[in-house]
């Protein structure tokens, strides 16, 4: 039995698939020399995509926003990513879908007249914290010295690569002995950390705010699973103070679900351990993933 | 006699001299899927790199803002980039040097513990408006639904690819019938635009932004040469008032040089032709390239 070339993982570059070591982009693509592009993920978990129509219809909106016109439709981007995922044989896969601006004709530098292109991979899972750590939590710390890049500048509801405000702020958390970063804005309020939302609970409600923060997949999860158990929430405006007096503390991000933040500067959480709502949040979480309504299935 | 496989452009991959078109990165290289990645451009023209010297220095000091430590030593890049050039036999270059972040070790998201990258590439002399236009110069908007990223979220003298805020002016310059766009900053301060820093030159005196805009080589050339001239500069913090009350307005870069701008919003400069002053220092600007202390001849 010869082994899968793709078990690794499978990319999709200009109507091949590639595995995932071999897949390169154009080094004069403007989606990587401009950081002109936007992209969406969607996890698989025991074989099934998890919110697929809904990570579809955020990545449309994100290339519409940006005037981009991709060279393949919806259907056939998602018969693409099945493709991936079958072929690498992963069940819980990390499947990335990527527009890019493309390259520019020659002689011109107007975003309007290029040639937009899509890529895709699928790889296995990626964990922003492993699962033998999501009891624990994560330790982080309200960034300093680094604001989240504003609205207005870059719309972060159009899911995209500029992470150099975030990547600074994890070089600030590991100076201060931190694992990972919050970000507020230019006017002190919360928005988000490198790659996922943030919620608090505070006297039973959840908070996650509404500005300056991608409009995540998971953080929709986390709303439509409080509402779920009756637990009342807020998408909102609000500054540290209600992370200081929050009970609980979580992110949420495709790449790992609910995870507890049990300390944010120097204040401890409960015991240091994932908070019994949080903990409710998460087991249903993943009970969501393994059948229901949210699951599509892959024929391998 | 056989063509010449790189006289489109020459570039330097992991070790390796490539054709331009065959130029590609890894798709899962965090200086595409992340952004996170430095670079910087340095022209030739008639077979001399200009300011070379100053361009490596201060792309040096960007990599370590961003706490990379790039596989090859300064004086190695140069002979890369030397060796792109004259594989390419173009005599008038644009030559490109990238760091990047590069992949992530298997298992971990940390950027202190990635390998980062080096890329180089030489293709054709871009022009942001070509030679022939540069007597009307170019007509410009300061845009009004879009501000430029803020320095306390990514550093813009760290010359980055994070062109989300740009993109998007020019989309609006185009609606409003322009052809470029002019960014202010949440203060409403001028910064820069797409690729270029801004000069106004008020009642014989030149202007350009201190905050919020790339410290530019050809910004500073410019600066160089006005001093030359005996006309006063000022790097100082001002509104578009400023810009609305010079005689003349010019941008800088070093995809092409000293350009007029001639008309900003309903504003016309002059008689809509390059200014007497812009002309003096552009025709400077083009003599220094010729030969002199900015000029590294290129044997090859």
């Amino acid at each position: 039995m010869t082994e899968n070339p793709f078990a690794a993982g499978c990319a999709w570059i200009e109507d091949e698939y590639v595995p995932i070591s071999e897949a390169r982009i154009p080094i004069l693509d403007t989606g990587f020399i401009r950081s002109d592009v936007t992209y969406d993920v969607v996890g698989t978990w025991e074989g099934g995509f998890f919110r697929l129509d809904d990570h579809m219809d955020r990545f449309e909106r994100s290339w519409q926003k940006l005037h981009m016109n991709p060279p393949v439709s919806k259907t056939e981007m998602v018969d693409i990513l099945t493709e991936c995922v079958r072929k690498s044989g992963i069940k819980n896969a990390y499947v990335e879908m990527i527009v890019t601006r493309g390259l520019a004709p020659k002689g011109s530098r107007d975003p309007r007249l290029f040639s937009n292109r899509f890529y895709a991979f699928a790889v296995p899972y990626m964990w922003i914290c492993h699962p033998e750590n999501h009891d624990e939590g994560l330790h982080m710390v309200i960034v300093e010295d680094t604001i989240r890049i504003p609205s207005n500048a870059v719309d972060p509801t159009v899911k995209n690569f500029h992470w150099g405000d975030l990547i600074r702020s994890l070089f600030e958390a590991y100076e201060r002995g931190a694992q990972n970063a919050i970000l507020l804005d230019a006017e002190g309020n919360v928005t988000e950390g490198p790659g996922f939302n943030i919620f608090a609970l505070v006297e039973g409600e959840l908070y996650t705010p509404q500005h300056g923060a991608l409009e995540g997949i998971t953080r929709r999860t986390a709303l439509d699973l409080a509402e779920m158990a009756g637990i009342k929430t807020h998408i909102t405006t609000f500054k540290t103070e209600l992370l200081f007096k929050a009970s609980e503390l979580f992110l949420t991000t495709t790449a790992g679900g609910i995870i507890p933040i049990t300390k944010l500067n120097d204040h401890v959480y409960g015991n240091g351990r994932m908070g019994p709502t949080t903990r409710q949040l998460y087991d249903h979480y993943w009970a969501e993933h393994k059948a229901g309504q949210w699951v599509t299935k892959i024929a391998y």
